[in-house]
């Protein structure tokens, strides 16, 4: 590692953040799958914990801090036991888990980012880490429901704000000036337009010339 | 690695015993699905060397010993091969199926969370990582044939008995009495464990509330 | 790295003209699928470049060259831009992406299994984790898309040409013959078997005595 350009307690505090909102949603889909209560805690876990485990590997950071830090692994834990007593009241609450996803997103995206830089990667490749580290435990969690994943097939434009949020922080440290106020900024600007892209039904398109109605070809 | 905690002979050894049963396991699982002759050797090298693979890259032991040591590439092509032409036999001794993935599963745990201890993972990441090991093949043998994890619909608690297993490993570990005479012990724990899951039908519980027979929500 | 086998410049060269067919391939079942924009830049990128990445992370070449070189990133994502324009004329040249992605497999499994020999894997594991690299991005494309894998489903043949490419490199190298003209034999012997497998409906045979009309079992 080259240097923190996060206060650990700061960046700490914010991941486990993210952690339990992304657990929660794994959880929830482990649920409406009918999941027994190891289905729902393996989802919680494999959501939580999923894209920043491919982070780690990917830039050599063994063991990932998904097994070095007992709190990474004992949140998730604690959002599926949550989301097992208490799933029809959280259900309710979808709109609440939107935005605490949100938040997750944007910060994932530019705490992965800013990890993947201090491992010595280029800032594009930080970037495109950053983009893995908000996504990958939604993918992993949607492969492992035997789904399509929801990244590849809503259309809901899900990558955009963590491509946002990952382009400038990496931008921020290309020109000298990444801190924790610039990160924010970056945190803030994936967060609020991810709540954009759900409150006004933001799609992206599909393949030119293609009609949406088109049936599955064979 | 800080220490052999096993006897490297016998370790193999069991190793190669477990890695066969689970390759069995996912040679037949391919034999039901109708995949060819290759199908039939990828699933039961996936099977059987996917747990420990992913556990040898997040403990940084590259290369994995699925790739390092030549009998873990044999072994489950060897299996292959009888499944291929004896199926119809191995299926009619499924129960002696069950026993011996039973033992793979006690096996793998207590192994799995040994050599994530000796590469200086914590007690805690330890076991959760000896429980990857043991059920890690058989969730990607499921996922690659596009299935959803046996390990998250069956209900069959086959988690259980790894995570008691990996447990009491990681405890001897920390009141320092691990040798091959308590790692013996919690693999026959684990190994019993599952085997009474199987003969009572223990089934663990859904989401508090939810109805079993309640249609997946859209 | 023990020593480079091949001219950097020409590796470099065929490895971006792999990525780039394969992630045509990628590109298009995204089409097929009706995945958005995005969805088709994630399925060209997974499928040009997962083979490699799980090499490099087994071969503990981090960060993988998947993440180390920009080139090998943007190549996905031109291709992606092509399908997602010219889709219909690139599905109607259909046996060109088979030309090209046979070419791809014969050149992945043949740079795969010299890579893992300069990283210190034995011959076997050198060539098996070759076939890998070769097949390895096709199984992640379907995985992503919810599909069973055509390696396991197609009964095409298609890992037997990258076996037998792999194996002429590792036999080489045991040889100390390997060289580029030998490598290009090699990667050539591929290229043509599969070919011939698409040519002449070559087909992996199933189970023995399984007939191939029997539904799957319950």
């Amino acid at each position: 590692m080259l240097h923190d350009l996060f206060l650990p307690e700061i960046q700490h505090a914010l991941d486990l953040a993210g952690i339990f909102v992304f657990a929660t949603a794994g959880a929830l889909l482990a649920v409406r799958k009918n999941f027994d209560v190891f289905g729902i805690a393996v989802l919680a876990l494999a959501t939580a914990l999923g894209g920043g485990l491919f982070r780690d590997l990917v830039i050599g950071a063994v063991p990932p801090a998904a097994f070095g830090e007992l709190s990474f692994f004992l949140t998730p834990l604690i959002a599926a036991a949550i989301v097992f007593f208490l799933h029809p009241e959280v259900q309710r609450i979808n709109r609440a888990i939107n935005i605490f996803d949100a938040a997750g997103l944007g910060l994932f995206c530019v705490t992965g980012t800013t990890k993947a830089y201090e491992y010595g990667l280029g800032l594009t490749a930080s970037a495109a880490l950053g983009v893995v580290t908000a996504v990958g435990g939604g993918v992993l969690r949607d492969v492992l429901a035997n789904e399509v994943p929801s990244l590849l097939r809503d259309r809901e434009m899900y990558a955009v704000p963590a491509m946002v949020g990952a382009s400038m922080v990496a931008v921020f440290i290309g020109l000298g000036v990444l801190n924790p106020m610039t990160s924010g900024f970056a945190v803030a600007t994936a967060f609020v337009l991810r709540l954009l892209a759900i409150r006004y039904h933001l799609r992206a398109p599909l393949a030119w010339n293609r009609r949406s109605s088109v049936a599955e070809e064979p």
